[in-house]
């Protein structure tokens, strides 16, 4: 017998949590990934699903073979110091609306197969979705080759060192996916708010990550004169002001949460800031519209203090879509137990937007989130929530495979 | 025969530079810095003084014994990505001036001696002249045993791996010095602006390191709205502008140069921010009443951000006047050679301003910097002109030791 939704999630809770915040750091090929994979081996294993690896880090559990399968599941990793639901709630949750299916004697007409996607949030490689964009040919192995860590660690490299044997490029398990169905926690307070337990997505707003580099001429912190100074710190300082302006007044979002300086020492003008921005808008061009004014602004008080600043897209991804039949179809089979499910949009990227922007069907399901807070060791869901989540997970992949 | 100044200057010139930037990094107790330790014995074995390490890790060798000594010298070790000529120039100087000092013939009715003071630059530990204020009792050991850098290591660990066998307070050389000369790079313009080679200091601008921590609410970077935010990243940039710009109209100093961002990730809201203030101001008065003003601005936009701010003093020095007789007579001595030699203030913070805030009747020589720039690998001083300031240094000793 396979463990349940709740030991389940008491076997992941200590793996990758630190102690003194209470976040996660589960970034992709490192030990403490190994350890989430090789216990999701086991759960596999234990349920006697088959566990496909397909060389760019993905696992896909199969129960049954063959083509037009219904893909579930989600990612394991983490951001930096992130929550404990953003990613394994979906594969946790999936593994065990298989197990309630089973309980309940549906013996499905199409396989089922459960994903878990690698480096979902980017965090170490820089690359968000880099897994599914990898494997459904988003990215091409050439340019995934040329990703390095923070460490200098190339992405090759740092997964041979976690024993995934890499062989990146477009798997074949796509071809034999009839629609992708992702669960997650919701990341905001739609939910909380109508007072309703799950509900779909309609889109994912289109959204980037952009490096901004700032650089001017370091010097000593106390003998330069103001007047004499090109410091790249407050040309910086401006711009993350500007960003944070711009996306209010405009209903957008954009955020400077990482930043590399050079040298970093305390007595020393910089020689050079580099930030990132994460932006993020309601359609693709008032995307590209936000961006452009918070560069336009670096760049003329940059002029002013005598700095550069180059900006590099490092990934950008348009808007998407879910698939309104899918979504409508899933709708209509959880409307009996579940009510008039709501239907919301997300501004978080997820693998499931990669996958639909390469033409798989695709839904998605969220389980409310009592804060709204994720990316934080506060990110939360209640343990009922979360098995409602099964059971509506289990009631739309019965709807599916019947 | 001892090597020359341009042998010895040859000599350390691959010691600790990074082929990236050209710059050095010779942080304390490093296995860099501990070959410039190496290098000092041999240059002083090599001339038969012997070397006297105190346990707070810095080196004086002895020209003759006894009391009521002539101290020249200055550090070795550099800023992250610093220039060659910071420190250095007065150690090496030293040694060559007594090469100079015996082919004159001269024979020193007081002992001289050649200081290697440690971690000047606070780099490694945050605590600017650690060497100098341990010999000096400025610093109590007990703090000091506090200190750790930036990976956690403690200072008493990261000496004892470097070979220096700790033994930290007040040296009882500090008894047998008379008074102390430091030679140094000029870290400004003013001697090449009036096109004088050397140059005597008058003052130390009162300076200080404050550690700012703002902190916020890490969330995800997509899904929350701009007006749900706490985010530290904006309280720190408007406190860094706020800086420039008080800095620059008080015609002081105010510099962040150096950020530590949590969990600094590219798609969360940071929830920490620490970034460490490099002020200096004319006058003890108008120093505090700088950093007043900041610490004001910065906490009044974090209540406006909903993040919090707390200001940490890490060390402050207050102003430093230098023996205004042995000035004096120094200049008077130089004035045969070198006409009248200018007297100027400094805005950097010296082992010499150590030593005079504890009693010893210190002065400070500095040689011309074409651009004036220092902490950075752009620090640069012509042969020439480091050649006249052994020169100059020796006939300073010269006239101190007849």
């Amino acid at each position: 017998m396979p463990d349940d939704f709740e030991a389940m999630w008491s076997e992941l809770a200590p793996l990758g949590r630190s102690a003194a915040s209470g976040g996660y750091f589960r970034q992709p090929f490192t030990s403490v990934e190994s350890e989430l994979r090789s216990w999701f081996r086991e759960q596999c294993a234990a349920r006697e699903l088959p566990v496909e690896a397909d060389g760019n880090g993905n696992l896909l559990a199969w129960w049954g073979a063959g083509s037009d399968a219904v893909l579930v599941g989600s990612h394991l990793d983490s951001v930096l110091d992130g929550g404990a639901y953003d990613g394994p709630l979906g594969v946790v949750s999936s593994l065990a609306a298989i197990d309630l299916l089973r309980s309940r004697g549906v013996a499905p007409r199409r396989p089922v197969a459960v994903g878990a996607f690698a480096e979902e949030e980017g965090s170490r490689f820089g690359l968000a979705c880099l897994g599914s964009r990898l494997a459904s040919g988003t990215t091409t192995p050439e340019s995934a080759r040329e990703l390095r860590d923070r460490d200098g660690v190339p992405l090759l490299d740092a997964m041979a060192a976690a024993g995934v044997e890499p062989s990146l490029g477009r798997a074949d398990w796509l071809d034999r996916i009839g629609c992708f169905l992702e669960l997650h926690v919701e990341q905001g307070r739609d939910l909380v708010d109508r007072e309703r337990v799950v509900g779909l997505a309609t889109e994912i707003w289109p959204h980037g990550r952009y490096r901004f580099d700032f650089t001017g001429d370091a010097n000593h912190a106390g003998t330069t004169r103001m007047e004499d100074r090109h410091d790249p710190m407050l040309s910086f300082a401006m711009t993350a002001l500007a960003a944070g302006k711009q996306a209010r007044v405009s209903g957008q979002r954009a955020t400077f949460g990482r930043v590399d300086v050079a040298p970093n020492g305390t007595n020393a003008i910089p020689s050079r800031v580099t930030a990132w921005l994460d932006a993020r808008g309601e359609t693709d061009e008032s995307l590209v519209r936000l961006v452009a004014e918070i560069k336009r602004q670096g760049t003329e008080r940059s002029g002013r203090d005598g700095t550069r600043l180059e900006v590099t897209s490092e990934s950008v991804s348009g808007a998407v879509s879910f698939d309104p039949v899918l979504t409508a179809g899933v709708r209509s089979r959880l409307a009996d137990r579940w009510g008039d499910v709501p239907v919301i949009p997300t501004m978080a990227g997820h693998d499931a937007g990669i996958l639909a922007a390469a033409g798989v069907p695709t839904a998605m399901m969220f389980v409310r989130n009592p804060t709204g807070v994720s990316h934080s060791p506060e990110e939360f869901a209640e343990m009922a929530d979360c098995l409602a989540g099964v059971e509506a997970l289990a009631d739309a992949i019965e709807g599916l495979v019947s």
